[in-house]
């Protein structure tokens, strides 16, 4: 057992391992998992950890969690690592991986952390999970919530993707449809689970023990790339926790002597709805919400990241990274570099290949790094969206005549 | 080098392996993939394949390429292969694991011979892919033709599901929709390919190569198992190679001394379209085309299967194993099954689990058995069979009271 408990990240109380925790109690901030990484270095080679079975939970004793035989896994984690000189050219990189979650178990890099929260729910015995999500987390609590045998309550915007809806009733999940944008929804939301009139377990963005799944990029990132951390990781951000952890995880490594130098954290946002951008930019600590204009990336909705946000500033402006927002023009053309890779992914999970290039252009990024982007989920996700860029031929054939006619017209 | 060519499963006529060949030019035959087994077996180890990164490159050794440098990957293979009590139970079966490949690059398990295609033909320098297909071999052409910096072509049935098709365009294949269903346009589409008036790369149905990228399956089912073979291995059925593959697989292994037992490879098909399960039951070794009758597994269309069905029947004889045809009922209650374990799988990629409860209820198949399931494709990419099982509610909440008083009205 290398998983000792939380440290508040506000006011550094700390929690015992075994603990069900959201919040701090004694502040309200956000909670951070510890461990015992002394032990971690003298017991485990990294090496041996190649051998064993991919995804998320090969990194276990990086887990917040102590008992293996309540694991809920739907063989998350260790998605796709590919070069791609296309698209390192057409940003104006020297190399440039990216990182895949859209073949997560529900297409979505939501699945890393919930993998961890459904575990969590079985160790403490709940019987229902819930979150609130624009989407994807919603899918993902549906899914993990099946596996383990339990029920699950989703609370979504209306105008979430029906793509993502309808995979969350697909499990069979409670699907509660909220008018208002995600960070409207998130404040109710909160406030219900905090007020104790539910017994669910929450899922959402105070749950501080899934979380400690995202910290699977960075080892995943480190070991494909020979333990040695890119020049720099570009991630969507929402309310940028993902950020924090893959950081954490970047750390960990190099505090146990696994991992060579630390790549510079960013975050990519909608530019119409950027508050971690805007915070980051002006040089502030604290991320004020921002008043949440249209865009295409219906993912990165949090205009009022709160807490969570925060902590990305801090982890950001750490790792010496930077944020930036992105136009949905923008978002459009990283789709379809993506496509010209044969990779499918959604407008929120495409913004990071956006990030990179307007970074390179505008001299904040150097031509000479090598940048690893995360792309976060499946263009099935929001199906719409896609299929909006295409036409599909009315034209149709019926004879051999007819179909060598086309196939000659093609050259 | 241990790929040593090609040897006829007609005729039995060899050839080189740096041939560029689809079917045997003797006799228009079905070619098999060589290879010196006696030096895999001598030069490779098989637990230092469990370090090599995940995927169906980590058998590199069985596959028919030559030139490493032209291998075209979106990190295909190794999807889950999940333990699932649940759905034993349901099915009356003492074990089973479903193997799922919904979490392929494209989402199906062509991306496990696609890259294989994809591969030969930047060897042999083509510069178009092409192939028929009820939708998931387009989609995936499209996408490692993209990869690869190549142009695709695809030819579809007119009432293809959307997903695939906007999928195949979207990664820039052109499309050609054909009236009829899938065994008609098969046949139009190899007399184009064999009558030379195009110079396409053709990852169609007469391609050996591609084919043996299915083995695939095999490996990791016996290596996720601790190389001891399950009773039985259940796979839909269309032309039926992926299960002559996984048989030759699992023949490969067993050969070279990795692989205690073998498994009963067991076919499962639409009942409106089994030629195969027709010709397995009557004993027969040649499969007769059938009628081809309404079903909601589009991808399972293939009403003459031509050489490739005979060969299935004979992998299904040689193995003991058995076929058999499910009702849209059965394959919708299977669908129900998956999703009751968190999994999202089309139809068609269903057809595993109804097949495997149909033999157990009739007595084929033992309760005693070890069994695994393939499923084949993600929920997403036949989305409309998905939707029509659930319904969004219509009903929404603005405010914190009334999410409050929806919650409680949940329990």
């Amino acid at each position: 057992m290398y998983f000792t408990g939380f440290r508040c990240f506000e006011c550094g109380k700390l929690y015992r391992p075994d603990e069900d925790l959201l919040l701090c109690p004694a502040c309200h901030n956000l909670l951070d998992a510890t461990y015992d990484y002394d032990a971690i270095g003298r017991d485990l080679d990294r090496d041996a950890i190649a051998a064993r079975p991919h995804g998320v939970w090969r990194w276990r004793e990086f887990m917040p969690v102590l008992d293996d035989a309540a694991i809920v896994s739907l063989g998350e984690g260790d998605g796709p690592m590919l070069r791609c000189d296309r698209i390192a050219k057409a940003v104006g990189v020297r190399e440039l991986w990216v990182k895949s979650d859209a073949n997560n178990p529900t297409g979505s890099l939501k699945d890393r952390s919930i993998t961890v929260s459904a575990t969590k729910a079985v160790e403490f015995g709940y019987k229902i999970l819930s979150c609130d999500s624009t989407g994807n987390k919603a899918s993902s609590v549906a899914a993990y919530a099946a596996r383990a045998g339990l029920d699950s309550v989703v609370f979504c915007p209306d105008d979430t993707p029906v793509p993502k809806v309808t995979q969350a009733l697909y499990f069979g999940a409670r699907v509660i449809r909220v008018r208002g944008h995600y960070s409207q929804i998130n404040a109710m939301y909160r406030k219900l689970i905090h007020s104790g009139a539910v017994k669910w377990y929450d899922c959402g963005t105070d749950n501080p023990f899934r979380y400690e799944g995202k910290k699977s990029y960075a080892y995943e990132i480190a070991q494909h790339l020979g333990w040695r951390a890119p020049d720099r990781v570009v991630h969507p951000a929402n309310g940028g926790m993902s950020i924090v952890k893959a950081w954490k995880g970047f750390g960990e490594l190099k505090r146990i002597g696994w991992l060579e130098g630390l790549p510079k954290m960013t975050g990519v946002q909608a530019a119409n709805c950027a508050p971690i951008a805007k915070a980051v930019l002006a040089g502030a600590n604290i991320v004020t919400p921002v008043e949440k204009g249209p865009t295409i990336a219906s993912a990165l909705a949090g205009a009022d990241p709160g807490l969570l946000g925060n902590r990305a500033v801090a982890s950001i402006r750490e790792s010496g990274g930077t944020a930036l927002g992105v136009s949905d023009a923008e978002t459009l053309e990283a789709m379809q570099l993506l496509a010209s890779e044969g990779l499918f992914i959604e407008p929120s999970g495409a913004v990071a290949i956006a990030g990179i290039k307007r970074l390179v252009a505008e001299g904040k990024a150097s031509p000479d790094e090598r940048v690893v982007c995360v792309v976060t989920g499946s263009g099935f996700k929001d199906f719409d969206q896609i299929a909006s860029q295409v036409r599909i031929p009315e034209e149709t054939v019926g004879s051999y005549e007819e179909l060598l006619a086309a196939a000659q017209a093609l050259g």
